[in-house]
């Protein structure tokens, strides 16, 4: 499946699910509505799926690392070698998302998109790479259009192969790569028109001066590269990321299966923002996990219309906090699965 | 473990432990603070239990159950009968907190502390009731301050008895009794000078007339009992009920026992504030699971000093709330276990 194909694919949920399974929600032993938002999750699941109740199953979360050449431009607290090295720790299992995805059972693959290391074959270590690194998109374009639409399928290609053989209940994506808070700053400021100094924030904890490079990066790309809004594929590779694109293509292509996707923080968000850009239908696949601490994050979710579950003042990354929201997710749709009906139960219904 | 005994064992969280905790924290591979309220989460854990990492283990929440004779002035959405119909649900595991707990990997308790039903012995229900419901508040005191006392003193047997063994990682509260959200508002007026028609919610969903017996309920009683907001038994005993007891009893022992509880919603908030009243120093062992969406529990958290986790509008009550908040501070212990360091991952530090 590549991406005009996953494109062509993509169908609204299932209305007629979601009214059904809100009228088992309204029959089952609580006051109606008294579950709150977990009464959406689960109704929105079911009308994803098209089942009610929706079945529940394994949990995945694609954590996509790639490097970025804007960091040229001093833009980020830690130097570049730390991608390739989170990756490893990815691997050997110490990352948060590592200890998240242990605690609530969920499965992770982690991507190589372009990071600016050579690893040796492993084979917890999925190796997609399109480049090592884009380029510095202050000074020019970040790839070219082809390596753009390259690491879409990439993404595409990971949802599709992990639903292959049994398919998966959630989705969930993350990242790893610094300077990639810049990236995507610069791409809600590309299709959103948000200022600069508006979108970006202090990423993993850059100080003053650094920040004002980082506008100044931005203000740069923009500047030169002219991103065209009305085209993802343009922004994406004027001033994207290689796991940005893998993140909107896993985003396309998890629409197409059906399958919802739970979006982590400001660079997914951006990454759906790209999604949309690409097809408009993505949204009613997507749950936003939480509110990031990064600056624009709530400005982008207000753009994707997406209401965060969560808002723990984390500013991680990684796929933690999709982590988190996949527990609640899972529990909201057992409650629809599990939970006896007024009338299973014998208990009398509300005073007349 | 009686109250007066419980009170005199509880002793401020250890500062050493929170502040090695904190180092503890800086030192995983992340960048500081990125991981929010998390961090904050196992920082308290830490300084509760006196060790770093602090230790996991078994989780359990009481669901304590019991009836009001305030129900007589038709203030509830639904008749008392449902008390004792619900806590059949809770035994065979088809209500909202059973889901809940086996999603989360959570004990359940279910305590009978004065439902107005005679249950048949059940190896799953606790059997501490005080008596089969409450007075009408309305018309004169709930119940004498001996039975008060009682209440709480079950609600400490609960919690000492479930520590007996192995001590638990995590104790959570909730509830079940058919009008206690008119209860928890009259104590929360009673402790605060609240105003009964701010503190008083619409409950399981009762309508507006509904709403003004209730408010006018409250006032009533209030009038008329003239509860002693200085003495956190009077207030119980003029205008409480047997399950809040009983919450603010397991609150008290959970603080002599240095174990972690969890808050669920807006009456185990009311069971909070009377457990303060007996001992200032509960608020530093407890945890806001939610905001829910009960009208007075916003005014009620402030009151407490304590910001909830999360915000998904549910009024259900049982622990459900606790139950998600559980699996998010389990989370947030885990990651400080098990993430490795900046110096075991090989990881090079931020920029200079």
């Amino acid at each position: 499946m590549r991406l005009t194909e996953a494109i062509a694919r993509i169908a609204p949920p299932d209305a007629a699910a979601e009214a059904e399974a809100q009228k088992r929600l309204d029959s089952l032993t609580k006051p109606q509505g008294s579950l709150g938002r977990l009464e959406e999750l689960a109704r929105r699941v079911a009308a994803i799926q098209g089942v009610v109740p929706p079945r529940v199953g394994r949990k995945r979360i694609f954590v996509f690392a790639a490097d970025h050449g804007v960091t040229a431009e001093g833009v980020s607290a830690y130097p570049q070698a730390v991608t390739a090295q989170m990756t490893y720790n990815f691997l050997s299992g110490g990352a948060a998302i590592n200890a998240l995805a242990r605690a609530f059972g969920v499965d992770l693959e982690v991507v190589d998109a372009g990071v600016a290391h050579d690893f040796l074959p492993d084979k917890n270590l999925r190796a997609l790479k399109i480049r090592p690194g884009t380029d510095n998109f202050a000074r020019g374009p970040a790839m070219s259009r082809a390596d753009a639409e390259t690491s879409v399928d990439a993404g595409i290609r990971c949802v599709e192969d992990a639903a292959a053989d049994e398919k998966p209940f959630l989705f969930g994506v993350g990242e790893m790569g610094i300077g990639n808070t810049t990236s995507a700053a610069a791409i809600l400021c590309a299709l959103t028109g948000a200022a600069p100094h508006e979108a970006a924030g202090s990423g993993a904890g850059v100080d003053a001066a650094g920040w004002a490079r980082k506008v100044a990066a931005i203000e740069r790309g923009l500047a030169i590269n002219r991103p065209d809004p009305k085209d993802a594929i343009d922004v994406l590779a004027k001033v994207g990321g290689f796991e940005i694109g893998a993140m909107a293509g896993a985003i396309v292509g998890a629409a197409a299966l059906r399958i919802p996707l739970v979006l982590d923080g400001f660079i997914a968000g951006a990454a759906a923002l790209l999604a949309r850009g690409l097809c408009p239908g993505v949204i009613d696949f997507l749950f936003a996990a939480h509110l990031s601490a990064e600056k624009g994050h709530r400005a982008l979710l207000h753009e994707l219309g997406l209401v965060p579950l969560l808002d723990l003042g984390m500013r991680l990354g990684e796929g933690t906090g999709a982590c988190l929201a996949m527990g609640i997710i899972e529990a909201a749709v057992k409650l629809m699965r599990e939970m006896a009906t007024f009338e299973s139960a014998g208990i009398t219904g509300k005073n007349a």
